[in-house]
C-alpha cells in the first residue's frame, strides 16, 4: 500500500513507520521534516501535500496540537486553538482526502485518552479527543467507494511518562510499538467506525 | 434562583421557561429577542450580556447551530461554522459564566442524541455534540466554588418531527416539555460532569 503518513516525526509516527516501512510505501509528512511538508493548520498546505502526493491507500495522522491550562483562566481564543489543530485539522484531512484516497481505503486519525478521562487542565483536550472519536463514527456512515475511517486513542505513552506523567496520575502508559499495532489494525483491517482504544 | 437563559426563544427554551418562571427569576436571552440579546458567535455579546445580567445563579443554553451536508462536499469552513457556533460558543458561555456564576451555580449546555447516533449528512452534529458532552465532564472536575456544569442531550422533538423527521427514521421523539426536566435536574439537583441523555 502507498500510505501517506502526517506527523511521522513524533514519537507514534516513528514507532508507526518502524512497524509498517518493511512492507508498505509510505510517504513521510511533517510541519518541519518528512518528504512532504504539511501543517493542520495552514490548510493550503494540506491540499498541496495532497496533490505531491497524488492517490494512495492510507491516510494516517499522528499528529495535532491542543491547549491545555486551567479551566478558570482560559479564553475562548485559546481553547479555539486546539479546535483549528488537532480536530479541524485532523477533519480537513479526512474531507481532503476523500478525493484522493483509493478504492477500499482507509483514513486513520489520533485522539485520546482523555476523550473519556478528564485531567487536570484537559478541558480543551478532552473536548477535542472526544470530537474525533465522534467524528470517524459519523463520517464512516457516508464515505463512498468502500473508503473507511477510525480513530486511534493511545493513553499517555511510555516514552512520555516523564515529561507528562504528573499530569496523568495512575495512567497505565503504553509503549508507541504497542500503539503502532492499533494503526496497523485500522489500515490493513477490514473496520470502519471504530476508535481503537491503548489505554492499558 | 436567577437564571439566565440563552436561546430562550426556541422550542426547548421556551420549554424550559414554562417549567421553571413559575418558581425562579429568568432572564431571557436570544439573538433577535428577549430580555437581553447574544450570539454566541459573537464573543463580545456574551460579555455584554453577563455584564448586564450580573451575578446569576444559572446558566442554561439551549442555542446553537450546526453545519448539515454531505459529507462528500463538505468543506473545512462549513464545518468549522458548527464548531465556532454550537461548540465555542457554548464553551464561551462556561468560560465566562464561571466568573458570574454565584458559590454553588450550574451551567446547562445542549447536545443531542447524533453524539452517538449518527445520521446521514450529520458529521458535523455529531462531532459537536459529543465534544460539548466531553467538555462538560472535563470542565467539572475544574470548576471552583461549588460550580456546577451539565449537558442535555436530547432526541428530536417532537414538535420538529414533521420537519427533520426524515433524516432520523426510525428515532423516537420526546416532546419538548419532557426535555425541560432534563435541565431542571441540572439546575436544581446537585450532579455536575453529568449528560442527562433524553433519548426516547
Amino acid at each position: 500500500m502507498k500510505i501517506l503518513l502526517i506527523g511521522a516525526h513524533g514519537t507514534i509516527g516513528r514507532a508507526v513507520h518502524a512497524l509498517l516501512a518493511p512492507r508498505h510505501e509510505i510517504l513521510t509528512v511533517g510541519r518541519n521534516s518528512g518528504e512532504l511538508r504539511a501543517d493542520l493548520t495552514q490548510p493550503q498546505t494540506l491540499a498541496a501535500m495532497f496533490k505531491a502526493a497524488g492517490p494512495v491507500d492510507a491516510i494516517v495522522s499522528t499528529a495535532g496540537n491542543l491547549h491545555f491550562g486551567p479551566l478558570s483562566e482560559m479564553t475562548a481564543e485559546q481553547f479555539n486553538r486546539g479546535l483549528q489543530d488537532k480536530l479541524l485539522g485532523q477533519v480537513q484531512l479526512a474531507l481532503l482526502g476523500q478525493q484522493w484516497l483509493r478504492d477500499g481505503g482507509s483514513i486513520t486519525l489520533t485522539s485520546g485518552i482523555v476523550a473519556t478521562e478528564p485531567i487536570r487542565h484537559g478541558s480543551n483536550a478532552s473536548t477535542v479527543n472526544a470530537a474525533i472519536d465522534a467524528f470517524v463514527a459519523a463520517a464512516a456512515v457516508e464515505l463512498q467507494r468502500g473508503q473507511r475511517i477510525n480513530a486511534v486513542s493511545p493513553t499517555l505513552l511510555t516514552e512520555s511518562a516523564q515529561a507528562y506523567g504528573a499530569v496523568f496520575p495512575g495512567f497505565e502508559t503504553v509503549p508507541a510499538q504497542r500503539v503502532a499495532l492499533a494503526y496497523q489494525r485500522s489500515i490493513e483491517g477490514v473496520q470502519t467506525g471504530r476508535v481503537y482504544r491503548v489505554h492499558g
